[in-house]
């Protein structure tokens, strides 16, 4: 049988990648004088690819990321009010609610009362908001550990499971980005269960695969079926 | 006897607050033609100290200050390339060395060969950053867990123990800043070691207390002693 059941946070169980659209969205306008949205996309993308083996992941790095770009693109002309804009942009992505995605309670409810698994959550991203918005969540008693790593390479699940002490193929981990949730797990052995959100950040984008381990669903609720099928193999 | 003996990271194991001294004096220096530096340090630290709830601990939280506190002592008139410079400094030390501080090895190797006690690394910060650092310290195979912390109040100690499964009366908290590492520790029955570094971010200070679980010590070579007395006692 599987051990455990670990969720990814983001766009999983709530709304995420939503509020980094909006905020690119909004640098966009803000920077419309200097550069068409095309150029400023691209090149706020650039910067946030080149920094994350500097700053990581998660809201903070996105908000240096933003004041860098604007410098690239208006040649660090910009005024200081544009760096300050930009400032706040980041400051009302930390402060926008946490909204729990369809099927999250009802499915975590339904694990936790059959007592058969370890619910993890394991995300990546910025310790503090992450922490403050499994808060806000009302999901904390749900899960028995709770790991926001710095990244979600299979090296990673590797480093977790032998700090969890369970087999790889013990563990079932579920989420919305192929990439980060769901093949490195398979990678090692595991079970990956694709759940795809509305919007997924191109640096997480992903080709699908065809494997044993791997399973896809529209919605969450389906999970608990896919969750007794692998028990059935495993028996 | 004891069971735990976690381990602050930051000016208890290696070098930090020197790179901040050195960022500020950097960031003073920035900014000298607006505002003489005892002006910049007041201004720097408020922002600082009101941005921990929304940012947290750490370099990033520290580089978005800056970059803040450029707008405050310039009322929003600052080139970018003032902005930019700040990021600059920020990133430099991002890419600080890590230089182990004296007896480190020599403790850690000691108490790894006792096989006496779980050795842990219980840090607050930024996630990346610390891990980083540990990475570059050469220390990652001594702790049995790395405790990356957004904040080290009796309360997250109080989960930390819940996690590890361990009572506070048998941990013993090693660490140069008495308001984070060894008071709070203290105040769930547990043991504080405190070792002073020659420099203490204002904002870490607190007062000495009298209490028979409160150690000090001028070298971390005297941790051995300090460990074999608790557990006399303990016995």
């Amino acid at each position: 049988m599987l051990e455990i059941i670990a969720f990814d946070a983001d766009d999983t169980l709530w709304d995420n990648e939503i509020y980094f659209r909006e905020s690119e969205q909004k640098f966009y306008e803000l920077m419309s004088d200097f550069q068409p949205k095309e150029v400023l996309e691209k090149q706020l993308y650039e910067t946030e690819i080149r920094n994350i083996a500097l700053y990581g992941y998660g809201i903070k790095s996105f908000t240096l990321s933003m004041i860098e770009t604007i410098g690239v693109v208006t040649h660090n002309s910009a005024p200081y009010e544009t760096v300050k804009k930009a400032m706040e942009i980041g400051r009302e992505q930390i402060s926008a609610p946490v909204t729990l995605l369809p099927d999250v309670v009802e499915t975590l409810d339904r694990l936790a009362a059959s007592k058969k698994y370890r619910i993890l959550l394991v995300t990546k991203g910025d310790l503090l908001d992450q922490q403050r918005k499994l808060q806000r969540s009302g999901l904390g008693n749900y899960f028995s550990n709770v790991e926001i790593l710095s990244d979600k390479r299979a090296e990673d699940y590797q480093a977790l499971c032998a700090r969890l002490q369970c087999k790889p193929e013990k563990m079932m981990m579920v989420g919305n980005s192929l990439k980060s949730d769901v093949l490195p797990i398979v990678s090692l052995g595991g079970y990956g269960v694709y759940v795809p959100y509305q919007t997924t950040w191109q640096h997480e984008v992903a080709e699908k695969i065809e494997h044993p381990n791997f399973y896809e669903i529209t919605r969450l609720e389906e999970l608990w079926n896919v969750i007794n099928r692998v028990d059935i193999n495993l028996r």
